[in-house]
């Protein structure tokens, strides 16, 4: 049905069709949900902010978690692509460029997605899974297990406990001065710490 | 007026007075912030959890907020209590040390308080300001302070980064192995990363 509706034609210059209608429903979703949070963040109203039919996030996401996941946790980035691109370089850098990469990606957009994120993950159970999958699986449980063979899954939940609380104290409780320290600092400071979480002896 | 409501006699077995009304508030206020959230925890509903007036709120804490700082972010511990207990033993084992207070403290309660916590901090500014002051200046601030004169600021920051980051993938995301790994394993494989927030280099 959702199809149907989708072929029709649509008037000229209010609704993008087909593949840029995800891509619209994309953008405008993690305006939505980083303005409003999870729960505030209506379906409805991303629709409108896509300028499309509400039918259509069902059509192209199957439901608002979804969307929440493929808009918030995997944009604007690519797990496979960041997991190539970091590996580029030296192993024993590896963590150093982590931290840049985690900076670089959520300082451009001041922070407002990531609160989004916690805020979704403390209020609501599936939103925890989606983010535990997403770090675990998909970004450091691959990058773990490309350097070590050694506890690849409690190495990974290490570094997302690092990334996690950066990200609480830069990004949702602006800690001073980790909310204004540049990444070169931060990176040199942090680095070193998911380097042996990924690659040193964690029996102390 | 509060003061003289409460040397108003109370009705027996029903009201708690003076201290009494103040340690019951704290406990009442524990329970209803970590069921409820900062949000969804009326006044009304502690006071009536504790049997006081509501009114015993402002006269003791002087509002929500402060009742929530003190329920939640400064108990079940006090600060200066910690800083001592912590700085008893070798300097070089402060980091593990650390790791061990934090879990026993925290997985005492199950991490609902801990959730409550994140909550909050991610839904209001004035509990992230708490929250921060918390743990930079009455603890690690502390801390930091006392081993270190080179950047104790954001060196404080940085082991509040890993603790919220551990306690968010522990207590609310509950990442699989850290929310069930045992205490010894993850003092083993984070205190080294904590006590190089303390004592170690920062630039790699």
């Amino acid at each position: 049905m959702s199809e149907a509706v989708e072929q029709v034609p649509v008037r000229r210059g209010r609704r993008p069709r087909g593949a840029d209608t995800r891509a619209a429903l994309l953008a405008a979703a993690r305006e939505v949900f980083s303005e409003q949070g999870y729960d505030g963040a209506t379906v409805r109203a991303i629709a409108g902010r896509a300028g499309v039919d509400a039918a259509m996030v069902n059509h192209w996401f199957g439901g608002k978690d979804k969307l929440f996941s493929e808009a918030v946790l995997q944009l604007p980035f690519n797990p496979n692509e960041i997991v190539a691109d970091l590996m580029k370089g030296d192993i024993d850098d590896l963590g150093i460029r982590i931290i840049r990469r985690f900076l670089a990606t959520w300082d451009a957009q001041d922070g407002g997605v990531f609160a989004a994120l916690i805020r979704s993950v403390a209020a609501h159970e599936q939103v925890a899974h989606a983010l535990r999958d997403f770090f675990t699986r998909h970004v450091f449980g691959q990058l773990a297990g490309r350097v070590t063979t050694d506890d690849p899954a409690l190495r990974a939940n290490l570094i997302a406990s690092q990334l996690i609380g950066l990200g609480v104290t830069r990004y949702v409780a602006r800690f001073d001065p980790m909310a204004t320290a540049d990444v070169e600092t931060l990176a040199a400071a942090i680095g070193p710490n998911i380097q042996r979480y990924l690659t040193g002896s964690l029996s102390s």
